[in-house]
């Protein structure tokens, strides 16, 4: 494989021909391909078979210490749930709430308690122009919730070590900046974790607003695809460190432990915040319900047994991340035109092409039948500000599957390179 | 029993010295007896058992029409699910969205909406002074939310037709009110169905407010206690006739057909106001917990296995009811210091004593060993204008203890209206 940027006319040209001729191929097997959703598998959601009858008439339905988890009560979960998350968080259970199948809820809860109620520091409806710090790529559905609140969404590059620390630092000073998103460990689509410093840096930011808040949405604190995975520095005691004890809402769930649709989701902070978010949740809930976080608790009554059935996911996925990373290895190596990351967990693969060719990239897969997610949805408001990154989620098709989508993929980068820069000639 | 009302210092001296021998004697009891929770008991919760295992690896986990309930998507609920709450609001399985474990949530977030992003006229929250009707006695957790937003609470009072429905009209002429709390059946606490001309009249409102909306919590949709049960009018087809199809927002759940905190709940509202939902919905979920909805549809597949379920419970909850109003006939008929509601569906009884000892009530209630529902609780910000309403719930204990809790109950209602007769004197 030669390097693209350096081909005269001639050798593009012929380069081109060389991988029209693969499309045209590819586009003649009627393929039907999806790599556009964070879905699992089936035969991840197998792996959770013994939840369904977790709770029996036989096993009863009360927790060891008694509680009957049908009936009304308990706000903020139950305490063995509230023990297993503290653990995955870091943090004492007091400062855990655990809640229904959805943390995206309660983050979006928690925006929408901050527009109506504000931390501290009155309704952040009441103020105009607010804004949140989008690091991008980043999650779309983080920037949907503060878009759909009309908060302006700032736009801050991810690097290796996650954010741009400098420019988050600068937008701070701005008392309208309440917020920011993030996706510290195996980042959603970045697949990297936040490094020491960058935790660091974040936990010790003097923000001008006193209700600024990090959302840190720990989706994958423990989807290592290896028996050795990144270390992710415990937020909250270094924002305790830095003085800054409320500064984060940290959130994570089971979607991807056990069901997507069906698992539980937890949310922590300082006493303080939690104490903030309990004076919303009561008037809110009746509860969670407790009978499915019963369920998950029979199933995955500790942290080992949460790391034993993170291993058998980690069998299923691993495969499918490593013949992506073969096959750009292969088509893409010293090209020039594309740079990958090479996650060691998660649930995606971040790749940049040429810029100005992401879309059509997009558009190439699409006829030749394979979905991707849309370019430049992984940035606020959809718009990639180089039309560079594509977001690759490995994670639903089969191997089979992959390794065709991932060669469709890779010679449409080519093909999307070499169509722009033979315009260029 | 004389008319307390009519009696001479000395006759109400000699009665309060029986009623007070009466009392002691309770209290010597050492009671420990709580009629404040509308909650179901063991056994209610113990016709539910088949729900456990309604789903499992061998009765598999799609439903017929081949949705895998374990992964993402179908943020309205299972069709199958809008389909059977359909039949239960009378509107169309398109006009309905099953949601997670808890009606009040949907609540909160509807008028949390309200507040963000309003029904078409703009944000509740980005005006002044805005205003709820809030027929009393009537659910505690309904104002409350609405006071959390800080929406007043305007009182209107309950009669055995409904809310004071002249009042409704006058109130809803200001354009900063902006909704109204209604149960309509088998209502809390009076335990009353709204009539079909106060439907009518409700649905037929016009308020200055074009975006003024009933909330509508149905909650007791399907609650007979005996075979003939109360009819509610529907009021979506009468909104329909009146030109006013947006005017309400319908709820109820399974909390008291299955498990209270682990049923499920839906809302159902004309198309319009159902895609403005959704325009939230889209940011604020990942999609119900599908799996406890084909749960519940394979334990309720239809309105016949509801029906026959309802009889059940009503089966356990009849005695209950009938014991406290044979106690209230015994000890309290023609007395003139009591009225109470006889209700033929529900979860309460509601008991007017003489006016301004409610509290005196509660506290003797107390002293005997038997919580009620604070007094007053059933009204805006907690305060009965007269201090005499007194919400009996006869769900939770049982039988025996039912019977004991009304004749202390009843033995107390007189003790305070013979303490204030006298004291008159």
């Amino acid at each position: 494989m030669a390097e693209y940027l350096k081909m005269e006319a001639e050798e593009l040209e012929h380069e081109f021909s060389a991988v029209r001729k693969k499309y045209n191929e590819l586009l003649s097997l009627n393929l039907s391909l999806d790599m556009s959703r964070g879905k699992p598998n089936f035969d991840n959601m197998d792996l959770c078979d013994e939840v369904f009858t977790a709770v029996t008439k036989e096993s009863g339905y009360k927790t060891l210490a008694g509680v009957d988890c049908r009936n009304y009560g308990g706000m903020d979960g139950l305490p063995e749930a509230k023990a297993l998350f503290a653990e995955i968080f870091g943090v004492e259970p007091s400062q855990v709430i655990v809640g229904g199948n959805s943390s995206l809820s309660m983050m979006f809860d928690t925006v929408a308690q901050g527009m109506t109620h504000g931390f501290g520091e009155g309704a952040w409806g009441k103020q105009d122009n607010i804004k949140f710090i989008c690091p991008a790529p980043g999650y779309d559905r983080h920037f949907a919730v503060t878009e759909h609140f009309g908060i302006e969404l700032l736009y801050v590059p991810m690097t290796e070590n996650g954010p741009d620390m400098d420019m988050v630092e600068e937008l701070c000073r701005d008392a309208s900046v309440k917020g920011m998103w993030c996706v510290p460990k195996y980042s959603n689509p970045e697949g990297i974790t936040f490094s020491d410093e960058t935790v660091r840096r974040m936990a010790a930011l003097k923000p001008a607003a006193k209700d600024f808040r990090i959302f840190w949405d720990n989706a994958y604190a423990v989807h290592d695809l290896y028996d050795e995975g990144d270390d992710l520095l415990n937020i909250y005691d270094e924002c305790v460190k830095a003085g800054n004890p409320d500064l984060v809402f940290m959130f994570t769930s089971t979607s991807k432990i056990t069901f997507p649709g069906a698992g539980i989701a937890a949310q922590a902070a300082s006493p303080n915040n939690i104490a903030m978010i309990k004076s919303r949740l009561q008037y809110q809930t009746i509860g969670p319900d407790k009978l499915n976080q019963l369920r998950h608790l029979r199933f995955l009554p500790d942290m080992a047994a949460v790391k034993n059935q993170m291993k058998k996911h980690a069998e299923i996925l691993r495969p499918k991340f490593e013949s992506v990373l073969e096959e750009l290895e292969k088509q893409l190596f010293d090209t020039g035109i594309a740079r990958w990351t090479k996650p060691r967990g998660g649930y995606f693969i971040s790749l940049y092409v040429l810029e100005g060719t992401a879309k059509r990239v997009e558009e190439l897969c699409k006829a030749a039948g394979m979905v991707l997610t849309p370019a430049g949805a992984t940035y606020p408001y959809g718009k990639d500000p180089y039309n560079s990154n594509i977001r690759i989620a490995p994670s639903f098709p089969s191997v089979e599957e992959i390794k065709k989508a991932a060669e469709v993929l890779c010679v449409a980068v080519r093909y999307a390179a070499l169509e722009k820069l033979i315009g260029k000639c």
